[in-house]
């Protein structure tokens, strides 16, 4: 099945919210082998909504559209709905019900507004939403099918996955599956690794195709394969993989699509050790990676956030003479704050980070984006600087994935 | 001018990757009165993107491009531009001496497959990408402008805002502008700000428009204007946002576009006060969150990242007999927290949250997205008990905003 995407709304065409509604779906319909064919994002303006439907609803068998349906003036995506499947809007007990209940239980007063969210086109089926007030409607025309959901990520996400997607798979059954594998790979150029794989990468099978994802510290290394059968795809991933994995060597860190720090917590589990962070310059960030994950309390114990030197030393018993002799900013200083947090916690592992992530802060012989850091594991304490380019958000964001491969090198 | 943005890769239509460079360049060319008209994001294929390509050159004055230049085998954007502007391809030699200088940086190898990146359409002004290997490209065609741009994030931000905008600024002189403000708005639900607001926004002038703009926690609050001078907008702006004001009341946190973290950093500032966290569920995201402002160090001291009870004990000095009796979720253990890294820190203000983020360890008196929060001030300690709606990231992220906000309110 070929799938499009209209995703409405001002906000996003001022850079005011970032779409991750299209990935999310996108991320639920590709095992089923259907294929996101475009996402176009347009104003809430009904011209521009109409012209989206048409040129989407010619070119895919199912649109998805997003947003454009709160209940204050700037939403006219159920009227442009009315005017592209005909009839009018009526008032749905259904929703109005849904409306009403959810109101109850956030303990807020129903509005005229409110009520206006329960108006839905005569056109179409209403689909529940769970989760808020918009109502999912389900339209068809022609054979093809167009489901407007709510821009609001969490409300999409449970619709879509709980209510749209299986009964779009019970209306269509499609004969071609796709399969992806990804490898997580550091410590190479991506035209390295291209250049290492160029052979591999010539002898793929018909219906084989590599992607290159490269990230901040690390490339995804993705096989998508199209086929007839799960079983037959299966096989020769399997062989491929076998293959990649013999050129690629040890630089793979993780033969599944996993984050950084997935792939460090499924080792600490292996090995049965708890780790701790000491951040300064990255600021949490490393133990808001980790704490995302569910189930980390089991290897996660927490960490000290050691933004200034007196926290340094503190709680986390740097000593005043290392500061003083080396700086806040330097392997010496992480060393003494990755090992004072195993002491103050009780982890067995411990990783600080010490940097300038600017865009003040930096010298001549520290520039901004110098990160020193630090991990102490059973296996002895290790060290490094690195140099990072960009500005501060990217220079906490690729010094907290460093600090977590690192770690992942360390003990593995 | 009209602007379209095509967005191109794979990576993008299975959910791999989140597009943010739209959403920057939008934020970069709405000051000048341009409108980002839409956003369509295609496969790494050469019919979609000279589909894409054609319509937007049909619709708009300018259209830029993201993506699709890397050294790999998956990238055919500059054969597509070939065809669509004419010409063949040549090696330039200003990028090479380009991607020579970035690998001798990096100390990196050079290979055929990198040297590609110099190879450049014929047809093309190649524009500098300071920041990384991929050509910048600016074609022409009946007067119309179309710039490919690489994919990747802090390289397009900076070709964009560096090269590519004063370019364009430079070749087209535009009558309209447009102005926006934004209103950070908590304690009142969306559907009934706008029946506060309704006889206001109806009574907006030809030009003005409101949006609405609900995040996790408060509403920001947006006048759009559009006019023909800087100065008329402004004044009828200010009036505006008068009248606005009057109507709100005290629930308007700010008069401009500031994130909660943003707003908190002022009001220390403001009032002479340093911070700490103290943070149970939300793992680290609060200090993340301050941390990625520029010049937090001034009011921001750390934190502790208490996740297991014995750091809550150790570091924080909550008592045990506090977990033992209320539980680690409790708003007694949250206020122990908050006093306790204030007098771990020396910090003025000290904010805490013990919760249960999810999906595991929800029990019927304190379910799933049950947060506990405290905060210690120095008028006084407060502390509050939400229940929070969606998924483990969902609940961290609205837990984190809502103890900024509640800080927000306890300092201002």
């Amino acid at each position: 099945m070929d799938v499009s995407i209209i995703v409405i709304g001002d906000e996003l065409l001022i850079g005011q919210v970032v779409d991750t509604n299209s990935g999310d779906i996108a991320r639920m319909i590709t095992p089923y082998g259907w294929t996101l064919k475009g996402v176009a994002t347009v104003h809430d303006d009904a011209a521009a909504i109409n012209e989206a439907i048409e040129s989407a609803l010619s070119k895919s068998d199912i649109v998805l559209t997003t947003g454009g349906l709160g209940p204050t003036k700037d939403d006219i995506t159920k009227a442009t709905l009315c005017s592209v499947f005909g009839g009018g809007m009526h008032l749905d007990a259904g929703v109005l019900a849904n409306v009403n209940e959810i109101f109850r239980k956030r303990g807020l007063q129903m509005n005229e507004l409110t009520r206006s969210q329960a108006m839905v086109p005569d056109a179409c089926r209403v689909i529940p939403n769970d989760l808020g007030t918009a109502p999912v409607m389900w339209f068809e025309r022609d054979g093809k099918i167009l489901v407007s959901m709510p821009g609001v990520p969490f409300e999409t996400r449970h619709a879509f996955s709980h209510h749209v997607l299986p009964l779009l798979l019970e209306r269509f059954s499609d004969r071609s599956v796709i399969e992806h594998r990804t490898f997580v790979v550091t410590g190479i150029s991506e035209s390295a690794l291209a250049e290492l794989l160029s052979g591999w990468e010539d002898a793929l099978p018909a219906g084989f195709h590599l992607a290159y994802l490269p990230q901040a510290g690390y490339i995804r290394l993705r096989i998508d394969a199209a086929g007839s059968s799960h079983d037959s795809l299966t096989d020769t991933l399997d062989a491929l993989s076998h293959s990649l994995k013999a050129i690629v060597g040890d630089r793979i860190l993780a033969g599944e699509d996993l984050l950084p720090e997935q792939i460090l917590m499924r080792i600490l589990h292996k090995r049965n050790l708890t780790m701790a962070t000491a951040e300064s310059c990255t600021g949490g960030n490393i133990a808001h990676r980790m704490t995302m994950l569910p189930g980390v309390s089991e290897v996660f114990k927490g960490g000290v956030v050691a933004y200034s030197n007196e926290v340094k030393m503190q709680l986390l018993g740097v000593r005043e003479h290392t500061i003083a002799s080396f700086g806040a900013v330097s392997e010496q200083t992480a060393i003494e704050m990755a090992e004072g947090v195993c002491k103050a916690t009780g982890a067995d592992v411990g990783v600080a980070t010490s940097g300038i992530a600017g865009p003040g802060g930096g010298s001549d012989s520290k520039p901004v984006g110098t990160v020193c850091m630090a991990m102490a594991t059973p296996g002895g304490v290790f060290s490094t600087t690195v140099h990072l380019p960009g500005d501060r958000s990217r220079v906490i964001d690729r010094a907290s994935t460093t600090a977590l491969l690192q770690l992942v090198l360390a003990l593995r």
